[in-house]
């Protein structure tokens, strides 16, 4: 399958159905079914310690995965999450995380994958998230 | 069990440890092992078409165990969430979320259980959430 | 919304299409939404110790939720499991377990809600399970 | 982090700890943090229309993750797991299913990874896992 948006329009879609993200998350490589992209941590993200808030990385792992389904099927705003599993694993550094997020299964009503959370620091991934969109019957084919 | 801190008690022990958060939830009832709350929605939690976000919606239910967590075992900053699977079921309105968060196993080491999530107006759950979170080794029984 | 069949219609289905399941799966009661069933546990589902194996327990949060869905939406074997998350809490007793499924939302195309397991002896759950199931789109309605 | 067990290790041991499974799976490749391994299916694990059912590709993520894990740890029958999420994607074919567990972190407490299956003659994977095991306290380093 074959990527229906660039990463430039990608963004620009984001910004335009998703105002109160705009500019926080920066796509740094897309392939079909694969995307790459960092998000920008604020001290609003931020907990005691130092380290960034759990709703923050879900919400990295949830925007990573409506990006790379939109690439794949354009732009289809109704496209939305129906079901996260999130698994903490270590104690990311407080600055930004980068996610790795890969499509492993689209059908015509449901977009299945998978997103690794990275920080800036620590090698091995500090959350995996397994992710599933549904994606509006309407859509042009 | 019986419960170690009181509903003003976990209010005030949640903006001393996350500040950000403060005054954003409310609790409406505390019992032992259960917990329900509200959480005031803001525009920033608002997505197009005027339905709360999905990482609102994480927000609060993450929120809403811990302070049950909290509750149970006492002030012990450091539990946090390893894992959270949560399923979006229906569009909430556009005003407060309520969460109902029960504890279905408080063990030495993991505290599991689940959130039903209700928005004004909606009567059935708008979102059901399981959540694991790791109690630190240390605290004292 | 109102039951399509009764137990007993429910478990002659389960028998005529799942050939394999057929007699160990016994409602105990059903209303709309709701199914508590019991499984009977025989020597292939027990672990060293005498628990019963977490396969078991899967498969009977799949099939009691399997049953509570088809008797709502009537006999569609096409109906399938999507996703499953089980939290295994406690150790079950190597006796009968008994599932309390519940249906959280049942729309056109998804079915979601969550089962509790019961171990004889053992008065809290020793399992949670959330499960989505995917149905058929062409169900008369 | 290194191997504390070759394949051929883990193989007996299971068979030693779980005789009801010994002989079904066959460890196909062993490497620190990953498995590969291969699930015989019988009719008992067959649906109507020839495919695999959704408990026997449960017991093929657990058992794989199992074995992954313990490779890493030793022989540690305790190891058990603690919860499990499995997002069915594709209709596997009557075959064997093909398991790839990796280990995204090992820690004192808690083995956290995610398993993809496959089924022969099915490019894509057919189901994808996410699984956390809990290590007994008591395990030597």
């Amino acid at each position: 399958m074959e990527l229906k948006l660039t990463a430039a329009e990608v963004e620009a879609y984001l910004a335009e159905v998703f105002p109160q993200v705009d500019g926080r998350f920066r796509i740094l490589d897309l392939a079909p079914m694969r995307l790459t992209c960092e998000m920008a941590v604020s001290e609003v993200n931020l907990r005691p310690g130092g380290t960034v808030s759990g709703p923050a990385m879900f919400e990295l792992a949830d925007c990573a995965y409506y990006m790379v389904t939109l690439a794949m099927i354009g732009r289809q705003a109704l496209t939305v999450t129906t079901s996260c599993t999130i698994n903490f694993m270590r104690k990311p550094q407080p600055g930004p995380l980068r996610a790795e997020a890969r499509i492993l299964k689209l059908g015509r009503a449901l977009s299945v994958g998978d997103v690794l959370l990275y920080s800036a620091g620590v090698e091995a991934p500090v959350a995996q998230a397994s992710l599933t969109y549904s994606i509006p019957p309407d859509r042009p084919r």
